[in-house]
């Protein structure tokens, strides 16, 4: 299992007129977590495009509990609980400073072949960066 | 059963630099979508807001088929199944102008009395309304 | 001269916790008012792109004179008042279903010859389909 | 003078298909500056809408030298050059990780009072905390 936690600044952008985080920024913000958790692991998102390899979501699942604010400092904790195959999942959990957890969610994305547009495995070097974290 | 079919022209804002729709803009195409058929069955949703009924969501689900390009005429298909309660589930296809079905996609919204903060019962011209098309 | 309007209807999205427009969002607003300027006048930006010509933005200046809310149904008047050269430059006033002028901006772009990332003239039909504007 | 640096990383949501920051996006970026450098000051936005202080922008402009990237670490300086009136203005600089300028712009806000929608004078504490840096 790998686990990472990234920090969001809510942007007054990303408020909409309820006062509250417009419910579709959090896609957004997810991308952020994910793109800091593969920065850790090594593989900057940026490098692996320029490789060749692309990310697209094929899914995704957001459950609202509470509302984020203006300014709110959250806490973006995403995890990787199956080693990534021709898919990888990611499992976030969104919380303000204060600890309160604000929403869930979970996306699927796959490894595409930039030249072939078709899906693809893991590129070896990324599994076994992962198996490090399924012994 | 209720069906409204909205169309949105894709703005070069929203695409990225995949050449694509980031995926976190259709939550805000879906809104479109469900805007224009509360308009036609009569419910602006500006109006609403304005008697103080908040409609947040409280569940978002999407399933990504095929990317949506830039100037790209879409075709929102908005679905009520069920007559609202103290919730309303609406659900989506999104499709293009080729007639390609790009994405699903469904979302629980949740009536909130705006002065109590808390959930309330569909307002009953509204349920009036659906019930028309719940025969 | 040449003019054109094009209609955009406000989105929740774009709303931001004043109960108005992010300031940010007009930017967009214009670029599809241009976009539709272009399509009318036979060249949809869609086929510029394919056909290698790129159209960046070097310069914009919004004045923010009132704000515009939620489901307005906007009026987007952009004005050409000039041939386009190497550059290309927009006017645009934006006006809210009452008639009222909520902001008023430019933008200036360059044409870029996307094989060599150069500055390139206008291309000649489409200087030829703006001429018969500025007999 | 009122000089302050933040930095912010370029998002994927935030790239267009051209490969580059969208050019409206830089508007949201400012508006990031100014609040980070409000937050030094003492004086963190959230607290001043708390306090029924608002401050709409009047006017932007900006100047697109060089495009952002996807994943850039941009460094935004801004700048408030002279006293804060019932306007304050501020200049921005963006510039990537390699030192480059990006683009330059400018913002004019004004202090709104949220219970009577009107131009007001800048609060006192505000006025002092700037008054420092104009000796």
């Amino acid at each position: 299992m790998f686990i990472h936690q990234t920090q969001i600044r809510v942007r007054y952008a990303e408020t909409d007129q309820m006062g509250y985080v417009y419910y579709g920024n959090y896609a957004s913000y997810y991308e952020v977590a994910r793109t800091e958790a593969l920065r850790v692991l090594g593989f900057p998102y940026v490098e692996l495009e320029a490789a060749g390899v692309m990310l697209p979501v094929r899914e995704m699942h957001i459950r609202y509990l509470q509302a984020a604010r203006y300014d709110d400092l959250l806490s973006l904790e995403v995890k990787v609980a199956q080693m990534p195959s021709a898919k990888i999942d990611f499992e976030y959990r969104c919380y303000n400073q204060d600890g309160v957890l604000l929403n869930t969610g979970s996306t699927t994305l796959v490894f595409v072949d930039q030249k072939t547009g078709k899906v693809m495995r893991c590129p070896t070097d990324i599994a076994k960066a992962f198996a490090a974290y399924f012994g």
